[in-house]
């Protein structure tokens, strides 16, 4: 359910008020309180959706949308669009209790709703994001954050980090695996040998190392260690030239080596349509790629594209993971 | 010209080839001998082109367009696509030649042909680009990088600068100047009352202090300064935020904190089309926002629809300067 102060209800509520049985079920772990609240508010229909609190998966597999009944406590004075340390405390318990049916095998994917870093901090919970959560509690180290939009695909070295410290986590190990990570799920979707660009950090890619070193020192020997292990890799390239050429098709995906340089190409082309995907945990994880949107929560308004289109893709991974 | 090893000679040449008599006139720093073999190779007619050695506003006010040959030596073996020391060279010599044109007012405007940073270091100057060339040599310490595509419009608050050394140039003053400067120039392109968003330099603007602190500590008390002084300015808000609320009319511009934060979307969007501004100079300045594409330079094959456009928008800033 994400962030009850957050678009997440809302679109939670509207993506299961639509689902009927297909080729995956939906478990739905969130406040039954909150959910009848807004699905009256937006006049939705979600009379279909079984209710059990004992979460196995055989329980699942009759249902099109089963809910979980996760009560939380946020106070009487909880708005839409002011999170607090109660909605945040809220958020976290929904992801614990998700981690928890994932790393049980009861369900095969997780997908989240938009949660509010400030709010999660609020309430004492250190973690800049669900990437880093998951990866804590399911003790992954070796993970990257990914963006999918369309027949667009990004990964990124770093992730929720200063921009301050970014060059000093540009480094070759992380690199080598985030290339591999990502060559491993660009082939798990369904692309035959995955021909990856990997962006420079500084501009136009360090121009040969007149802006920045990180290029030479880092970048280019951790392509050419993945060229070693026969993956399709060009770079380091000028972050603008290895967009432009994924887009004309010469690459499957682009490696950058930060949020906003991997974000703001696949957000400007694919507002609402693109998802976040966590490469590296022991399930399938994905996520909406837009934020809480505070400032339209409540009003019903908030596009449905993105977690409709998290939960495609989850489906969609789920299906190729089982496959031999 | 540009870079004669770059796409600089064939786009110039088909240009010049295109214009005749119109709202402005065109002068060319360029090597005779370089344009006239491109043009053949291209088999354009240039024969209308005017060649004078005294270049004077009087003379280029009768011709649509002007050559001033600008000899260079290239050395034997210079080919397209391979820049050199003396290309590099050449590069400089034909802006020396404009820079001192426009400071003499015989011409309002320069528009550069892209240079390729390598080979103007090799040939011994330390500029990192045509910014910091026309900033040096006009004496010029306020100015700032500007991309215009269409109605999308960016001003970076940093250049060709390292991502290591970005967060400690994101400071009050140089925001203040960018936004200042980024205001003024909107009006001039004929926006009234501009409306101005500005980008955090952290992922998601930083959550509110969790993610770096540069929003807090300089950003948003220069957004408020230039609010005190009757700026429409919001910020900083999440870059993404910033360009997508931009694309829906809600903002005039965005200001970036960087170089790559505020090229890749407008490159994504419009590949081709962007153009480079130089704001706060003594002279109109502006580029196609691409750069020397050595890979398809010699082949005849480059857009021109950039240098097209910067030599549009560079009229069009005369002219409005030229205003009461």
């Amino acid at each position: 359910m994400g962030d009850p102060a957050g678009v997440g209800p809302e679109t939670v509520a509207r993506v299961i008020a639509n689902h009927r049985k297909g080729d995956y079920r939906l478990v739905v772990l969130a406040d039954p309180r909150i959910l009848e609240d807004v699905s009256k508010a937006l006049r939705l229909n979600i009379d279909h959706v079984a209710v059990t609190s004992r979460p196995q998966r055989e329980r699942f597999a009759a249902e099109a949308v089963t809910l979980i009944p996760v009560k939380v406590n946020l106070g009487r004075d909880t708005k839409a669009g002011r999170p607090t340390a109660a909605t945040g405390r809220a958020a976290i318990t929904f992801v614990e209790k998700a981690t928890e049916l994932a790393l049980l095998r009861e369900v095969d994917a997780v997908v989240t709703a938009p949660i509010v870093k400030k709010a999660i901090n609020d309430a004492g919970y250190f973690f800049t994001g669900h990437t880093d959560f998951f990866a804590t509690r399911t003790n992954t180290a070796k993970y990257a954050m990914c963006f999918v939009a369309d027949n667009k695909r990004v990964a990124v070295v770093t992730g929720h980090l200063a921009i301050r410290k970014v060059h000093g986590r540009v480094r070759l190990v992380r690199i080598i695996r985030t290339i591999t990570l990502f060559d491993e799920f660009l082939q798990t979707i369904g692309v035959r040998e995955p021909r990856i660009a990997v962006a420079g950090l500084n501009p136009h890619a360090g121009e040969e190392g007149l802006v920045g070193g990180e290029e030479q020192a880092e970048i280019k020997p951790a392509v050419e260690a993945c060229r070693v292990q026969g993956i399709l890799v060009d770079g380091p390239i000028s972050a603008e030239a290895a967009f432009l050429n994924h887009l004309e098709g010469k690459y499957d995906g682009v490696v950058a080596m930060y949020h906003d340089q991997g974000l703001l190409p696949m957000k400007v082309l694919a507002p609402h349509r693109t998802v976040n995907v966590t490469l590296g945990l022991p399930f399938v994880r994905t996520a909406p790629g837009h934020g809480a949107a505070l400032d339209i929560a409540g009003r019903g308004v908030a596009k449905i594209d993105g977690l409709r289109n998290a939960i495609q893709l989850a489906a969609q991974l789920t299906q190729a993971a089982r496959r031999p």
